[in-house]
């Protein structure tokens, strides 16, 4: 799934993703990032010291995933005997991408205002720009994408009747999160 | 953190975790697992073809993690000014081990039972030993932790006076994660 706004869309309802990165021993390390989406790219801040700067100074290469979690399905949804057909819908992005230092200052108060902007959209703080040395100490990274891909699962690939039957269950179900899968089962069907 | 009754906690509380891995290129390779907690050990079960079992037969490493997000921090809970103070509170625990995949088909039934009662603990199943091509067809993967670390974040670096601030903010947050917030404060102060 590569639609633009659907993309798009994930990004703005998640607060953060998981940022991946390769360790000093070729071992995998990652390490859960809040981010926006802004310019093409995705953006994240940290201290300037920290695990994640030095390993992307020795390797540049990323994938983020941000996934926005919906329910879990009981297998008794689709199938009254088989524990197969238990599953959990949701909403992924993947980002594999190269991931470069921001230096300019400028640049950094913008993207840094955006992400305040999608965290804290009531304000309640002064312009970045305001604060020079936070912005010089702060480290900014940009992800330049090569590829994005959105997974979206809830339930496409059921045949029409255990679509209805997961239907019922959802609307029966306890979970705060079975509405916004309806609404998805809908929309994707 | 390395206490593992509040690390045992993440991972009953946590429907999913990221699995990290190394492709083929070397560069990080991430997916979204349901996990359970048994043994000693991290589990997940996968199709057998799919990308990350391809994967992790060429390079076992990985790291999981488990995030559990709570309330998002604005800035104003500890500063007027500064946009800099906002901050995300999390439970978090991070894995790094080798993963094996799981060939006995006892053991296969034993966990992926387990994985069933943590997140359908209602039933509404047949127990997995009568499905052993089911069983058969399926990847179970263990994985094995060399390395375990756990990340509470609920302002304990705070200031006492900064401390009040933030829970005077919580107390009035809208955000429906700020009560579960306040009572990890109090326990973690």
């Amino acid at each position: 799934m590569t639609d633009p706004a659907l993309i798009g869309a994930v990004f703005e309802e998640a607060e953060s993703g998981c940022l991946g990165l390769i360790d000093e021993t070729g071992a995998p390390y990652q390490t859960q990032v809040n981010l926006v989406w802004a310019q093409g790219a995705l953006w994240f801040h940290s201290g300037p010291l920290g695990t994640k700067i030095k390993l992307i100074k020795a390797c540049p290469k990323v994938h983020v995933s941000v996934v926005l979690a919906s329910s879990f399905v009981p297998s008794y949804a689709t199938d009254p005997q088989k524990p197969c057909s238990a599953t959990q819908f949701f909403r992924s992005v993947h980002v594999k991408g190269e991931a470069q230092l921001v230096e300019d200052l400028g640049l950094k108060a913008q993207i840094l205002g955006l992400l305040m902007q999608k965290l804290q959209p009531e304000g309640g703080y002064q312009p970045l720009e305001q604060y020079p040395s936070a912005l010089r100490s702060v480290a900014l990274v940009q992800i330049i994408p090569q590829e994005i891909t959105g997974k979206f699962k809830f339930g496409q690939n059921l045949t029409a009747q255990k679509r209805q039957d997961l239907i019922k269950t959802l609307q029966e179900s306890a979970d705060p999160r079975a509405q916004e899968a309806l609404a998805w089962i809908n929309r994707l069907a």
